[in-house]
């Protein structure tokens, strides 16, 4: 084999996946905006293949032997600096797909399927115990799943590494302790009793989504929103990120905030590597933390400021005149801090004791030190011991999240790992951009978009996320700083 | 081999081309209405590499290998009815496929994709000399490939069955000449000096659109409208047919035409055979010109009829208060005979003067009777014999369609095929429907779909077209009808 065979080999091999991705992010992306309903069959059938076909090429022979050969001491010290992190990326890629059996992932994703259909109805009725079996099944299948992927550590390591790369349970632990009862303190003295409601049309909430993506740089040629259920953000190429949103009129402002969140992600996967990169595995985030952290950092730390707000509160009038609330309370109504018993209604100090609960069950769960079937009244113990409301349901307890059903244990971390992140580059920011409050003060978010890009976008999956965040901001992980933010805010 | 192991096989098989089938489907739907400008280079490498897949299935050895075995005279009379149908079908379709070098694929389809840009150009230009070097190496390949195919009698039938399996070129002659000389004398007879407006907002057709998309039994269950620059209709699954049209002020019936038209066109594709025939070579249409006779006859035989006016004009009135024309008028507007340079403005009668003006050029430039650059003036001159209007440039005249720019030479004869089927149809219909006029003038549809259900969708590919017509109209392709249609329709 010639090594420039193997580089043309695992290339096409990358640029086939690249493309395949995209082809399932538009099947999904159709399913959750236009699809119609009676679809639903063959579209999961259409899924399927093409997932199969993906996880066929990732597993073949022919990239095998070529990254392994590319991999060589003597040949990996004769490729460009670019071909070599592109074939220890791939190759890590490819080791750990290796390590899964083909009937255990058929197997793992059936009890997936069922698992959260069940949940779906269980939901529906309030009722865990239609849940239950599925929910133990999985359990039991992740278990597994850690054996087949025997990292080093705690047993949780294995579920973390396919969301947060580089991040173990020790890390998490260290840090969510540190949070623990400080959140809980912050709940405590930053509690509101106000309950200030805005009125906003949906074609005012529409209006002001547009707006917003204006300034935010999000034209239509690479971009686009619609509306779904529940927000997302997908890449269908590389020229090609879309968002959805959604128009609640009892919740008014959640449409724009919704699209700042989704935005900072679309804003992250326009600016992913390209040139060399561009069809590689390298172009794609190195965790869910850090992609969270950039919809959390447009949404809390830039939408939920006071100095967005001198920015944006103009806006909102003119749009719609009939709000009779000044900007210090639009400001206040955006921050207001509450006990929820709903994780996605929660402000921004509870949010993080949500994850926290769940960190702590499921880890407790996939040791083994607890069963499923405890898992509602832990539930309610724990709700009331960290934020100190009681559910009476299991729909507004246990139930509350899809998570679980399907499979994804590990994956909730990812959101206070964001909400840390967040904070860290404000910091590191403010440090850098001396004009950045007068900048968000005047919609100008040019500045802020390129630091974002230069110190976190454009390196893709070049570095794990701990590793970009010690270039962007001197250190890993660090929740103190996260207090820090949060009794700045709303400590004034 | 068994068997049962090779009908699992083509089972398998057929059912990956339907899905891969339907997913090259999304992709270029979505190309066509939603998709951002940017991600056009992308997209067409995700089309070809799915194209190229499902090129590949229908190729390979283990299709091949299978079919070949199923149709061994011992093993083909041991098959149920139902899959000798489809091992029969399927086998034809391999065998074509085969036919073809791979390396002249790629050839044809670089030069196909050339030559539409060169098009494109040269329509915006008015230039044909920019085409015409694109256009003559496409005929050259044509000609090969008709070669590859190597149907006997006249060269052109290679094309034509790519359209129109079973047609013949010796029957379209006959055809188009016993037309040419009648649809010119009731141009002649009925061409109207009227020239009535109508005026309808954008909000009112599209108003109009929905109403009678509901009448048609058009759900949202498992189907959809759109909105894109040329209206079309595309499958994505076995539930989950599309269509879109446009919305023009300047021609402001013309959304409501081409939503019967498309609708025509999705009824059929709902109603392809299912159970059995679900996922395989069966459930398709066995050719455009019987695909084309149901848009036509939603478009034309009904949508164009006194009756449908009588049902239509109150809703139009009640939609559209301020339109001060009555019922004749309406119907008179949407009936104009007109002597038109362009083919898609063109009336029932003149459009197939436009087809039969194309297909004797095609004819004779497949056969090398005629070069590429004759075309502007002989298109002109015979502009001019068959319809008396001569275009002065040509974007008016020989660049007005893109069809031959991406290689479709023989598809044009379809268009005029789908008007006649539809003539022969609706005598057929009223025969068996008695009913049929104040159904129609009631808005009530049912029994006429159930009527083309049962008829012609039913069959799918199970016999070709003709013989479809057979069956249900009792003779094949028999322009007699139309002209008897016409006749009566205009000379009222």
């Amino acid at each position: 084999m010639k090594i420039k065979d193997a580089l043309k080999i695992i290339s096409d091999k990358q640029r086939e996946l690249f493309l395949i991705g995209g082809v399932i992010s538009l099947l999904d992306w159709d399913q959750k905006t236009y699809m119609p309903r009676k679809a639903l069959t063959d579209r999961s059938k259409q899924l399927s293949l093409l997932s199969k076909r993906a996880h066929e090429i990732l597993l073949s022979d022919e990239v095998w032997k070529s990254v392994t050969f590319l991999s060589d001491k003597e040949n990996i010290e004769r490729l460009s600096q670019k071909d070599r992190i592109i074939v220890e990326r791939l190759k890590k890629d490819a080791e750990k797909a290796r390590k899964i059996p083909a009937d255990f992932i058929e197997r793992l994703s059936r009890a997936e399927a069922l698992s959260y259909s069940a949940w779906e109805v269980a939901k529906k009725r309030s009722r865990f115990d239609i849940f239950l079996p599925y929910l133990e099944k999985l359990v039991e299948l992740k278990r597994e799943y850690c054996d087949y992927i025997g990292l080093k550590g705690h047993i949780y390591n294995n579920l973390l590494d396919d969301y947060e790369e580089g991040m173990t349970y020790e890390m998490l632990k260290n840090a969510f302790d540190y949070l623990r009862s400080r959140l809980s303190k912050l709940l405590d003295r930053f509690e509101s009793e106000e309950d200030t409601e805005i009125h906003l049309s949906v074609r005012s909430q529409e209006k002001l989504c547009k707006i917003i993506l204006k300034y935010l740089g999000l034209g239509r040629d690479s971009f686009r929103i619609d509306i779904s259920e529940h927000p997302f953000t997908t890449r269908l190429s590389t020229f090609d990120v879309r968002i959805t949103t959604r128009f609640s009129r009892k919740n008014p402002l959640s449409s724009l905030f919704s699209t700042l969140h989704e935005a900072g992600h679309a804003i992250y996967e326009l600016n992913l590597p390209k040139g060399k990169f561009r069809y590689t595995v390298i172009s794609d985030a190195p965790s869910l933390g850090l992609h969270e952290s950039q919809s959390r950092f447009w949404e809390n730390v830039i939408g939920r400021s006071y100095n967005f707000w001198k920015f944006f509160y103009p806006i909102l009038r003119k749009v719609e005149s009939r709000i009779n609330l000044d900007m210090e309370d639009v400001y206040r109504c955006v921050n207001t801090v509450k006990r929820s018993m709903i994780r996605t209604d929660a402000d921004e100090i509870s949010y993080n004791l949500h994850i926290i609960l769940r960190f702590e069950l499921e880890t407790n769960l996939i040791e083994g030190k607890i069963e499923a079937k405890e898992l509602p009244d832990l539930w309610n113990e724990k709700m009331e011991e960290l934020i100190g409301v009681r559910p009476k349901t299991d729909r507004e307890g246990i139930l509350q999240d899809m998570h679980w059903s399907t499979g994804d244990f590990g994956y909730f971390p990812s959101y206070t790992i964001g909400n840390i992140y967040s904070a860290q580059q404000l910091y590191s920011m403010r440090r850098d951009l001396r004009e950045m409050d007068s900048m968000v003060e005047s919609g100008n978010f040019e500045e802020i978009k390129k630091w974002l890009n230069t110190n976190i976008h454009r390196y893709g999956r070049m570095y794990t996320s701990e590793e970009i965040m010690k270039i962007c901001c001197g250190e890993g992980l660090n929740p103190r700083i996260f207090i820090r933010y949060l009794e700045e805010k709303f400590g004034k």
